[in-house]
């Protein structure tokens, strides 16, 4: 059966492998260290920055994909030269990567998004900023989790990054600052033979940054429809191969705009574990061995996902377990298994209902008990 | 956090290790081999028949739990007299293993069964046939899947097994023949706490002495509850710490009778992965961890699960994914990556819907496109 081979050993290769052991496909996972979240199914220990570790792990699989979305695009390149299978390839997750890039190929594609400009100098921002009061500078590679993204009225706000141009290649990105409604996302997959297939939109409510709830579909949202098309024009245009994510902003007039995309499994996707026929996990494993993709429904009319992020170095929730789960039978738990660090994502919640409102503040209060330790 | 090792590598406990991860326990399995059906979890290899080699194992963890029933008791019993946590305890687990023990434990129960006699000889088996046109002559010990069971009208029929009694423990066990309507089975689990949950009783199809399907949960059936209170007398009245099946006959009548027991996650509740708020595998965790018990209510109105068995010694159905997901994609694949041989359980698939009929075709379609090798 295909070995699939995934780099990097934080929590999405960890939540891949229950889905290989029902599919009977086997994953090995190049990690940073023996003890990551993925550590049950770590095979090789090393560097993914280094090329000739990359070409070892490549010679124990039969096609390689991602935890993360780190990997330098050149290296992947040159493994797939060398006839590799690559996963998605490194054409299309240039644009996971580089957020110029991406916008560039938004643009291409005509798909809606914010205004935005490429910044190689403190005068290409004067200029966007004296068109618009606020702007969204970002580093266009290497950000993630709010990192790398500022909102500033003030060039000199990014004076730091104007003066370093060369470590983020010789530019920054500027966005028009969306008044949002909400945020969502659209979550997909295509196979290797092209095949696509969407799950419902869902709304994602960020912290600080950080996606803190999902409620799955997106309450209130007349047409799920759009979301779905400019994924797949997203998809198909940019050859994506595997699960992706593409993170929209709901604009004040009820307009999608593209944020961010994602090619890999995503946490705005983890409520599909419990809460949809088939998971992003398998489904991403079905895409990158090229096995048909399983159907995407609900299985229940709502779901929520809830992040459980640490709230010290000590708080692994896990010690909580027994008075929480005697309270909320009906909540499912997801450990990282992740030494705990203020801010760090150590695990998630689910639960199923048919009241979003119902299942949120359940889930919220399970969520709360874990970080107070108690209920 | 809580390190479970399992005795024994085979599929359940193969299933369990998604439970696992998700949860944040350790699970560690002693099996028989490297390339066993649990070999992601393998952290010891090792005959169970070897008290030494169980005394190496339940000091690498935290609780001892097991994959089949067939670990000898006495080993168990010696293990908890040194303070080991064994569960379910060597007192519970006879009643799995010795089909006498456990009749004679429904009886002072007051449980409802088929009658039963023990046969110490030809002559006691002559008695019981005297008064009953035939008889299931099992041997106490040892048989499953059918084996060890034979449907007898004459002594002679098992001439061999009462030439052999000592191999037996000294005596046979005969029950009167069930002219059931359907099987049904009842699974439920009990946590060291001694909390109880059942699932909805489910309905099994038996081909040739082997679960073929289960329908959950069982169609028709007026008093759910009842099912649902036999299995909790047992537990509690045997200490059963764990998931637990007991299967019964619906006798012509419409009576339940307790046929045999199983303690530890069972085919018949393997619809439960995917049809369950909480699976089998993650509640059996719960349980033998002490952790309070997750609800057990279905998903989906209905759930019907299909066993993969070999169809000869080549064909694992892995390489007929392709085709069948293509056309199935409702269809849930589980494979064991057990070697194939013809008969033996493989695999099984798993749909949910609100109709029986429909979703119970389309998976014996799925079935047999595997077994066929097409659509």
């Amino acid at each position: 059966m295909t070995r699939i081979g995934v780099i990097g050993g934080g929590q999405l290769a960890r939540m891949m492998q229950p889905a290989a052991i029902a599919l009977g496909v086997e994953l090995r996972v190049l990690a940073e260290s023996e003890n990551s979240s993925a550590h049950q199914a770590v095979s090789m220990v090393g560097d993914y920055n280094e090329f000739s570790v990359l070409e070892n792990f490549s010679k124990t699989v039969d096609v390689i994909t991602f935890d993360h979305e780190h990997v330098p695009v050149s290296h992947l390149a040159k493994l797939e030269e060398t006839g590799v299978l690559v996963r998605p390839g490194a054409g299309a997750l240039i644009h996971a990567q580089n957020k110029l890039v991406m916008r560039q190929a938004m643009e291409k594609l005509s798909l809606p998004q914010p205004i935005w400009q490429e910044v190689r100098s403190e005068r290409d921002l004067q200029n966007f900023l004296n068109d618009h009061a606020q702007a969204v500078v970002k580093t266009p590679i290497g950000g993630y989790d709010g990192k790398g993204v500022r909102v500033v009225t003030k060039t000199s706000e990014v004076a730091d990054w104007l003066e370093n141009l060369e470590q983020f290649g010789g530019s920054l990105l500027a966005e028009q600052k969306i008044d949002f409604q909400r945020e969502l996302s659209q979550l997909s997959a295509r196979n290797a033979n092209g095949e696509f297939s969407a799950w419902p939109l869902v709304q994602t409510n960020q912290h600080k940054g950080v996606c803190s709830e999902v409620i799955a579909p997106a309450p209130g949202t007349s047409d799920l429809a759009l979301a779905s098309k400019i994924a797949q024009t997203v998809a198909e245009g940019l050859n994506v191969t595997g699960v992706m994510a593409v993170e929209l902003f709901e604009d004040s007039a009820g307009r999608l705009l593209i944020n961010e995309l994602a090619m890999r499994p995503h946490n705005s996707g983890h409520f599909s574990i419990e809460g949809s026929v088939t998971s992003q996990f398998e489904q991403h494993l079905r895409a990158v061995a090229n096995l048909p993709l399983g159907a995407t429904d609900m299985k229940s009319d709502m779901a929520v996902m809830v992040n459980l992020l640490g709230v010290d170095d000590k708080n692994t929730f896990v010690e909580h377990y027994p008075a929480v789960m005697k309270k909320f039978p009906r909540v499912k738990f997801h450990s990282y298994e992740k030494s705990a660090r203020a801010g760090r994502k150590m695990g998630h919640l689910t639960t199923l209902g048919s009241n979003a409102k119902e299942i949120l503040d359940m889930t919220l209060a399970a969520r709360d008990a874990l970080y107070r330790g108690g209920v």
